[in-house]
């Protein structure tokens, strides 16, 4: 069971003379899926610590292997998975599905930083509101059937 | 005489499925051709003015008409001309060619804006020594022959 | 009464370091504005005539004035307004608000091809169904108090 | 040493809210280098081979790892390394420096496929020439000290 389902439908700017979605937006795709699970979580992916820190997510890696290829106008789906949440980062994957097919499965990997005043940015641990969030929906959707 | 002429290749995801450049790539481009013209004047599309104010040149209007089509791997020359430089504006214009054809045109309004700490955004008077890099450019070329 | 609404979340990646939604997108967000719209009127942009023959609709000019930035996270109201439904053209218009403010003003001119085989694009008179289905569009919201 | 070096200037629009260039381009840029490294060897990504069939190099997956931001006018330096070619497909790297910094690191997996007319796309031996090229960039550059 995926932790998160997000649909988006293919725009006529997202694909290539190739007739089809240009490989990198499907890097987009999963940001945006990422940012819409995150959204479903009352969480952001970036803004300020009750002390007024400023925090985000900046992305460590992410990977793509495609299967199938998307064209315009396609309502794909995307499954979003918490495949590790750690002390400070988390790791995502992404499926996408279209018609019944897989046309391609993806990862993330992010960590939580914040931006100390006047300092550069650096890891942290991820605030316990915030790693609550996250468990309670990977454990929600694990114990379904 | 065009003030200033940018070149650019196009890339592949520039295009989309109807095997073109999209149209809002032009867009694009026209701003690559307005911030290489900014570089050869030694002109920073943003900044700080001596005093540490922030300046910037958002964006009033754009607009493009196209006439025949580009393609991945064309060398485009985008012809950039300073239509009006007034107080607190500027308006340029871009041609595009590629082969001795013509591809399209489009202009550009931008304000001379500053962002007051603190406050809002605001229209401002163009530095002299900024006007005068523009106003030099456009003299130097509109006396060649 | 605009003939069409369609509404869009601003995601991340159309941003710019400004930390405002970057001008070429909006030129994007017409586009699939326009395109909602001839989905709603089950048209299609680009597709076959009975007859066989390939049809497209290709810009021949964009326009789009600025009046207030857009943000990430934003939910994006766009007015799609036909302005002008010629022989052969269509022109429409966009107006962008978010939060009861209007943030820009966008209008589109595309022209009715065939692409007949083995030859090059022209353009050709908008087929009755589909002028009827878009003057039709037009009729009701124009009755609309 | 790597067996092509590409550069190429950050541009406004490449750059998100976050004042970075957005991870995703990191993938465009990564095509583009593999395309200047094609024309470098008088490649193309895509044609037409002696009996007409149409090529293509469809991308199997992509990955890339993020070490240091990029940031607007960035002139970076992107080292292209083959790091397999097999009998049907291709694996190069990708190496991001600016100013002496690795930015990134990426690799792109792609296969040799034919389009034969009215069959959907396969996967085919490279040409001979084709490889002979590939080989000869890898071996010049691994010859060197």
């Amino acid at each position: 069971m995926p932790h998160f389902l997000a649909r988006r439908r293919v725009e006529f700017c997202d694909t290539d003379m190739a007739g089809i979605v240009h490989f990198a937006n499907f890097f987009k795709y999963m940001e945006q899926a990422e940012h819409d699970f995150f959204r479903s979580l009352d969480l952001k992916i970036a803004g300020r610590l009750p002390d007024g820190t400023e925090y985000g997510w900046p992305r460590v890696s992410a990977t793509c292997s495609f299967e199938s290829p998307a064209r315009y106008d396609d309502v794909i789906e995307i499954h979003v998975t918490i495949a590790r949440r750690a002390g400070r980062s988390l790791a995502t994957t992404y499926e996408f599905h279209c018609d019944g097919k897989r046309l391609a499965r993806g990862e993330m990997k992010t960590v939580f930083c914040i931006f100390p005043n006047g300092g550069p940015m650096k890891s942290a641990a991820i605030p316990d509101d915030i790693a609550a969030k996250l468990d309670q929906a990977a454990a929600k959707s694990d114990d379904s059937p």
